[in-house]
C-alpha cells in the first residue's frame, strides 16, 4: 500500500530571533493497533494554539514567503523575549491541540473506527493528517460534522473543569473573567444546566449586552465606574469564592479578592484583622495581560491565587473521572458545548499576514477554525 | 474574697484618626469550671501584636499622656488607612496573643493547676491578670520559667505548621525568607532535627553570618547580585518547592517562584511552554513588605501563591494533631522552641514613645518580652 502522506504546519523559533510558520510534507506512520490515522477536516485556532504558533514574536512584523502551494511566513522574535522559550529554540513545532476529521486508516485494534468522524485531543493538528491514539479520540454520534466535533475537547473540557474544581473545592458560586469568549459563552450554558451561579466580567457594554442577550444573570463590565461595588454585591448575592481568570496582569485578580472579602465581612460579626476566615480563591488560566499580577492583599489572609491548567487538572482527577466528563462532552456536544466560528480558513491561508492578523487579534468571543483538508464533512 | 483587678492595655483607634494606647484597671472575671487566672508574668511581642498594637499609625507621631503610675501614648493614625481598621473603629481592644505566668485562681476542674506556671494562648495577655481556658493553656514543665513559656505557642506552632504543611502538601524541602527573625533561628533548629533542607533567605550579608554561626546550611542575601542564581542552585540541590514569605510585597515572591521553575526545569526533557508540572507553592505569613505583591509570572503554570495563618491552619488540621504538636512544644521548649529576647520592659514602659519607637522596628531578630507582673518566675 502506497504511503498516505500530507502537509503540515510548523513554528519554528530561530536562535537568531526569527519565527518562521510553514507546511512541510510528511509521511504519515503506520497505524498500531490501538491508533488510527485522522484526516484532519476542522481544528480550531484556541489562544493556547497562538501560544505555540505565534509565541513572542512581533506580530506586526509578518511578510509572507515561499509559493502559492506552499506559502510560508516570517516575523521578529524581540532578541529579550527569546529566552522565554529557550526549550524550543531551532526546533520546528508541530501546532494545533484539537480537531476533527475522518478516520482513514486503523490499526488492529480500532477496525470498527474505519469510515467514522472522530474527534481527537492531539498535539499536531494543524495537518492534513494525523496520527492519534484511540484513547485521545471520542467518536463523533452519528451524523455529527466535522466542524462540530473539532472543538470537543480544551474548551467544554475546560469549562467542566472548571465547575469540577468548584465542587471538589467546596465553592458554590463562580466569578469568570474575559466571560465574552468562546469558553466564557460554553461556561454560561454549562452553569445555567447545572444551576451554579455565575458572575461574568467583561470589558466592555457592548460584551455585557451579548452576555445578557444569551440568558447571563450577572454580567459586570470591569471598565464601569461602579464595578467594584456591583461585583462585591455579586458576590455577596451569590457567595461566590472561586474566580477562574483568563486575564493575568493588572490589578483585577486583587479587585476580585478584596470584593470577595468584602461580601464575605458583611457577614462578620466581630473584628478579625487578618480578615474573614473564607477562602477566596482564583485560579489563572490565561494570560491576555501579559504585565505582572499585582495582588494589594488588603483582602485578609485567606486568599489562594495560582496557575490552572486543564491537561494538569485531568491528570490529577485520574481517567475515571476524566472519562465521565468526555461522556457529557459527547452527549451535550452540539448544545452545551457548541462553537460558534467566526470564519474558516484553510492550512494555507494561515500562513497568510492578512489573515494572522486577523486571528491574532484574539478578539474576545472570536474563534477562527482551520479546515486542512479540502472535504468537510 | 476581694475581686481581684489589674492594669490591662488597650489600644483604641478613633474614627477621627487618633491611636490611643492606655492602661484601664479592670475586674477579673471569676474563673467558670473549665478556667483560671493567670498572673501574667512574660508575653512577648510579636509581630501580629503590632498590628493590632499600633496597627495603621504613623509611629513617628507618637506622644506621651497621662501620669508615671498610669501613662499613655496617641499617634495620627492618616486618615486613608482608616478603612483598613473600619471594624475595630472607637473600641479599646485588647492587645496581646500568647504569654505565662502563674495561676493564682482555678474553677472546679482546674484545682490542680493552682500555683502551677502556664503558657497560655489566649487573647489581651499585655495585663497583669488574664482569664484563659485549660484547653488553651500548656502545663509548663516543673522548673520552667515564665520567661521560658512566654513564646510557646505562636512561633513554635508556626513552625511546626509549615513543616505540618510542608509534609500534608507533598513537599520535602522548605524556603524561608526573613529568615534571621525569632521564627527562622526556630525554623532552622526544627527542620535540623527533623532533617528537612531548608533554604534561608535574608537580607544582608550580617544576617548570613548570624544563621551561618548557628549551623544553617542555605543561607542567601536577597540583596546579592548573584541571589537568584544562589537561589536556582539552592532549589536545585535541596528540591524545595515549598516556600513561607513573612514579607509579602514587592517582586520576592516571584523571584522564588522563578528560581524554583528553573530548578525544576533543568530536569525536564521536553519542551513544554506551560512550564515544568512540579507545583511551586509559597504561603505568604507576614507582611514586612506592605508594597502589593509582583508576580511576573514567568514561572509556568504549575504554582500558587497564597495567605497562612497558624490559626486557620490548626483549625483545619483539628484538635488532635494540634495536641500533638503542642506536645512536642512542651517537650523541646528550652531547645527546639527557645526565644531569645533583646529586653524586657514593664507594661508601662510599653507605653514610652522611645520604647515604642525601639520594638515597633521590627529589626529582624529583635524581640521584645513584657513583664506585666513586677516578679518574674
Amino acid at each position: 500500500m502506497a504511503k498516505l502522506s500530507g502537509l503540515e504546519l510548523r513554528s519554528k523559533i530561530t536562535s537568531g530571533g526569527k519565527l518562521e510558520l510553514f507546511l512541510e510534507e510528511a509521511v504519515v506512520p503506520e497505524p498500531a493497533a490501538d491508533e488510527v490515522v485522522v484526516r484532519v477536516e476542522a481544528t480550531p485556532i484556541n489562544p493556547s494554539d497562538l501560544g505555540m504558533l505565534i509565541g513572542p514574536a512581533d506580530a506586526a512584523t509578518f511578510t509572507a514567503g515561499g509559493t502559492t502551494e506552499r506559502p510560508s511566513a516570517t516575523a521578529v522574535v524581540p532578541q529579550p523575549r527569546l529566552a522565554l522559550v529557550a526549550g524550543r529554540l531551532d526546533q520546528a513545532m508541530l501546532v494545533g491541540n484539537e480537531g476533527a476529521g475522518l478516520v482513514v486508516e486503523a490499526g488492529a485494534e480500532a477496525r470498527e473506527w474505519l469510515g467514522r468522524r472522530v474527534a481527537t485531543r492531539t498535539f499536531g493538528m494543524y495537518a492534513q493528517y494525523r496520527l492519534a491514539r484511540v484513547a485521545d479520540c471520542l467518536l463523533l454520534p452519528p451524523g455529527a460534522t466535522s466542524r462540530q466535533g473539532a472543538s470537543a475537547f480544551i474548551n467544554p473540557l475546560t469549562a467542566l473543569g472548571m465547575v469540577e474544581t468548584l465542587r471538589r473545592e467546596g465553592h458554590t458560586a463562580l466569578v469568570h473573567t474575559a466571560a465574552a469568549s468562546s469558553l466564557g459563552h460554553m461556561l454560561n450554558r454549562l452553569c445555567q444546566a447545572d444551576n451554579i451561579p455565575l458572575v461574568n466580567i467583561v470589558r466592555s457594554a457592548a460584551q455585557v449586552a451579548i452576555l445578557r442577550e444569551v440568558g447571563a444573570r450577572y454580567v459586570l463590565d470591569s471598565t464601569s465606574p461602579g464595578f467594584a461595588a456591583e461585583l462585591t454585591d455579586a458576590a455577596a448575592e451569590t457567595n461566590a469564592t472561586l474566580a477562574f481568570d483568563a486575564i493575568g496582569g493588572g490589578t483585577l485578580v486583587a479587585t476580585i479578592l478584596t470584593c470577595m472579602e468584602r461580601a464575605a465581612s458583611r457577614q462578620a460579626t466581630s473584628y478579625n484583622r487578618y480578615g474573614s476566615s473564607t477562602h477566596k480563591q482564583v485560579y489563572i488560566y490565561g494570560g491576555l495581560d501579559t504585565r505582572p499580577t499585582e495582588l494589594t492583599r488588603n483582602f485578609g489572609m485567606a486568599w489562594g491565587v495560582g496557575g490552572w491548567l486543564v491537561t494538569w487538572f485531568l491528570q490529577k482527577i485520574g481517567s475515571r473521572d476524566t472519562q465521565r466528563l468526555r461522556e457529557r462532552v459527547a452527549a451535550e456536544l452540539t448544545t452545551t458545548f457548541s462553537t460558534h466560528y467566526t470564519a474558516e480558513i484553510s492550512l494555507t491561508e494561515a500562513l497568510s499576514p492578512a489573515v494572522i492578523a486577523a486571528y491574532n487579534k484574539r478578539a474576545t468571543g472570536e474563534k477562527y477554525l482551520i479546515t486542512p483538508s479540502p472535504v468537510v464533512g
